[in-house]
């Protein structure tokens, strides 16, 4: 049997202005949190490249798997992920998390 | 070397009063959608259950691959895409659609 896994999510429109190194560092940033949070499972990301023009201005999207709700649920309150929140959270105008039981 | 692949994020808000039955119907159509378009990869999909708060109102996501830009532009205008566009417009209030080459 197919194990479940828990697929976090996230999707940023940075402010107007942000710098390109600026983007590039949150990029890092949550790209790093992997190797500082062994709960993670994987974690994915890119940038919008949809011609539907549907994104609502999303341009960034990061696609975390968590095996289990009790490693999301401790991800969230994490220290290095709030460092993480504190870094971004002045440089990103929206944010926008969905998680899911992966059915296929 | 990893192949790329190309992910097509897709999120739904039904409008209010949509039916159960009907919200399945839509769940299964989309799912069905890889036995008939085939140059989809895979798709999956689930219910948000995200405790954060930040799902803008969205409750479904679809996770949709494709190997190649080629294919995600030929899935959009296929006609057994398009049916399933018209048998899921009059139901939902709001869809976002982020696409993005997976970067890990």
């Amino acid at each position: 049997m197919e194990q479940k896994v828990l697929r976090h999510v996230v999707l940023f429109k940075f402010n107007d202005g942000t710098t390109t190194d600026r983007v590039k560092e949150i990029e890092m940033a949550f790209m790093d949190l992997r190797n500082k949070i062994h709960i993670i499972e994987s974690i994915e990301w890119g940038k919008d490249v949809s011609p539907e023009g549907l994104s609502q201005g999303f341009t960034h999207c990061f696609f975390v798997t968590f095996s289990s709700e009790e490693n999301r649920d401790a991800y969230i309150p994490h220290p290095d992920h709030q460092a993480f929140v504190s870094l971004m959270e002045s440089f990103v105008e929206k944010v926008l998390v969905v998680d899911y039981w992966a059915c296929s």
